[in-house]
């Protein structure tokens, strides 16, 4: 048996996200088993590091997966870029050790967000971008920032949550920048909870359209409601970045 | 009777190309042209500032029309934009003289080409640069440049030439910009050819692979034979940035 990790790169407009879902073939990971399957002559079960949902990117997802076929990592490579579509890039093959597994051996993860934050809307950044018609007040974005970092209970901040599990995480950094139209905010932390990093875009971006305060934030914290956070920013500005081991 | 101008910027992947074209309705004329007779109430024809082939982009082409229909710019626009498709944008609406016809006024254009230039292709470019696995010699590609710039009979460099037109233009600008795996091309001239900045940008790429030589394009032009120039660069590369009058 051998066993491998590899990184995915993919443009999720097209899919109802990275999880198998029952008979749906149309997500990144029934792909991604599929042309492995194929290329190993085995059902092959793929591990990412974590869902993403429909409609949101990766640049830097991490898989594991093992099979019993005698490949070799540059043979898997040249193998899944001539089986999976265009639109998923699997890359960085190599042979890992029996005890890593994508997700449960991940330590932390980046995301990054961008808003296109212009009256004119951008055809080119509708599947990449949320577009904000409404000019950001990027100071206050800023100053809302350290609220955020370091070690909180995040419940108002995810749904579907399950009760019985912990939603205490880690900010280490939350970045904001400017580049002309667009805003792109980073966000590195120890996990993420669903949806958790898009309601805190949503609550920063609520902050910059002065909808809300940025001393607000510590109330919603202690209040545990997600109804008292902001709203979730869409999918497609989404892009998980790097999981890091 | 009001005469009208705007700026139009799409995204070309699904289309088959600006020209409208006998029954189809998938090009970006046939949208507009659509678009503006339900708005006006009576069939509308729209000018461009030239024709763009399937899968090439714009940010500034330019259109003119005029209508019976007693609208103000505004109130064009914003009812375009809940007509048009997400993937095609009208701005910069304005009256305009009689006399402004958005081909015919044309006095130069500038286009864009985007080249992702990395042994591993992008999934987020597929449809917007001409991915080049092997390493491009910028230096070689700079070292061409003042060859194309002035005034030359660019017959080698077109396609599907009428023979009783002039092929004589005038480039007013190139320049060949990297920044990380992007290369990214600014030509500027007084008007170009059917495939002439495709067949520029393949030729430039054929030097930057060493296949060709700067010193060769002198020959090139001088025979006014295509096949002596290099390939046609890939559609989705290219954009049309800015018409001038």
């Amino acid at each position: 048996m051998k066993h491998f990790k590899a990184c995915v790169c993919y443009d999720g407009t097209r899919y109802r996200g990275w999880q198998k879902q029952g008979n749906t073939s149309n997500t990144i990971q029934a792909k991604i088993e599929s042309a492995l399957t194929r290329i190993c002559g085995e059902p092959v079960e793929v591990a990412g590091s974590g869902r993403t949902d429909a409609g949101v990117h990766a640049k830097g997802q991490v898989i594991s997966f093992r099979t019993r076929a005698d490949l070799q990592p540059e043979q898997l490579r040249s193998a899944l870029r001539e089986q999976l579509p265009q639109d998923i890039a699997v890359y960085d093959v190599a042979l890992t050790s029996p005890r890593f597994h994508a997700r449960l051996s991940a330590t932390g993860k980046t995301y990054c967000y961008r808003i296109w934050n212009s009256e004119l809307p951008c055809v080119f950044e509708r599947n990449f971008a949320w577009q904000v018609g409404k000019p950001l007040d990027v100071d206050r974005m800023l100053s809302a920032v350290p609220f955020f970092l370091g070690t909180h209970d995040f419940a108002a901040f995810s749904t579907n949550r399950s009760k019985n599990k912990s939603s205490v995480r880690t900010v280490a950094s939350l970045q904001i920048e400017r580049s002309g139209q667009e805003l792109i905010i980073h966000i590195t932390g120890d996990g993420f909870l669903y949806n958790m990093v898009r309601i805190i875009v949503g609550t920063l971006v609520e902050i910059g359209l002065h909808e809300k305060t940025p001393e607000q934030i510590p109330e919603i914290f202690a209040s545990g409601q997600r109804m008292n956070a902001g709203m979730t920013a869409p999918a497609q500005g989404l892009c998980l970045m790097e999981v890091f081991y």
